[in-house]
């Protein structure tokens, strides 16, 4: 793999990953965000090539990530949090699967629930929540499309996919049952919601249903972190 | 600190936290759930006691942790995806608040947005979502009370908590805004929705914003977690 989007988690230096933390100490170029902390930035070696990413637009950024992914360096792409939650990750990994060069995501801890924990505020709580929402207030009074995520057992998918057509969601949006999520024998089945009970009726349990325009975007990405993949 | 509830990530041994990791390789118990993959139970000490956590009820494990971490005994809870997300580490944390025992939550890498991630799909993406709604199978059909997350420069709190009030979400729900949340000089202010803008008018950014019951546990979690990092 040659550009790893990597997350680094919500602030404390603590809580980058394991695997994020490798990747950083071995990069041949780290290109960091400016929330990111000083000391996970002082982690990568000490000949590497450090940019910080507030020089550059968002297009800059993504030539640059394709030109040093091209050349084969080991690039670190560190941002704040994790990559796919309102951390622009889907717009890079765009950028470098259209351009065949191969990458790696690396999910990070979002601030979505390790903020609230560092508050002593859990998300759910059993009596309490078991539903959260999450926004930007960047689009405060704009209306726009929403993701829904669903957590559950694989029994349970039938009930989850009427429950939601009931709500209103059009069947033809696209939907997909990730089993085993991260793990060497995971297994994807994508569909419309109308037809993803039926189309998901043999993959194992425990799963994550994931519902919205979103899921499109797995063809494009797909590409070359796929490759990624085969080579790693 | 004697008791760590600590998120393992969602599968990948490679995406618990540095923090996690290294709490888990000097602990001196081990109570890990049946999702946690083999490699990271591998890591703790060989001469620690290590608890599978099914053949336990939650009764029986709250119990143990109060009184292993009682002993001074240095406990790592280690539990799947993020402690607070669908993990009932809030449970554990109020058994061991009421108890006085001293305990620390170690965020982890959610299902949320790392299973997607790994099927390659974005949760939020420009132009595609900027909205995510997260529930559980297990209450398909029951009408449940819901957290709301909202990721947010400081400049935009009098917008989103009025948005919110336009939605129909009630002025008296306690609200919380986080301000560098998980570091060192964190703030947190707490207040109900209808006031939350004026009481942190003061309050740097960017910052979360947490409004739903659970903001009540706040102070009951507080406690020890309190004195958990004065003893850090």
């Amino acid at each position: 793999v040659s550009v790893a989007l990597v997350g680094a988690g919500p602030g404390d230096p603590g809580l980058i990953t394991a695997r994020g933390l490798e990747l950083l100490r071995r990069c041949d170029v780290l290109v960091y965000d400016r929330l990111v902390s000083p000391e996970l930035v002082a982690e990568a070696p000490e000949d590497a090539l450090i940019v910080p990413r507030e020089r550059l637009e968002q297009d800059e950024l993504n030539n640059l990530l394709v030109e040093v992914g091209r050349d084969g360096l080991d690039v670190v792409r560190l941002k704040g949090g994790d990559p796919f939650v309102y951390g622009r990750g889907g717009e890079e990994a765009v950028a470098l699967a259209e351009a065949g060069v191969p990458y790696e995501v690396v999910p990070g801890v979002s601030a979505l629930a390790a903020v609230p924990a560092s508050a002593s505020i859990p998300l759910t709580h059993r009596g309490v929540a078991d539903e959260v929402r999450v926004l930007t207030g960047h689009s405060a009074g704009v209306q726009s499309s929403a993701t829904v995520v669903v957590f559950m057992g694989r029994e349970h998918l039938p009930d989850v996919c009427a429950r939601l057509l009931e709500e209103g969601i059009d069947g033809s949006t696209p939907a997909a049952v990730v089993s085993r999520g991260t793990l060497p024998d995971q297994e994807v089945v994508v569909a419309d919601l109308g037809t993803l009970a039926e189309a998901a009726r043999s993959v194992p349990g425990p799963a994550l249903v994931i519902v919205g325009e979103v899921v499109r975007l797995r063809e494009a990405l797909l590409t070359t972190a796929r490759l990624a993949l085969v080579q790693a």
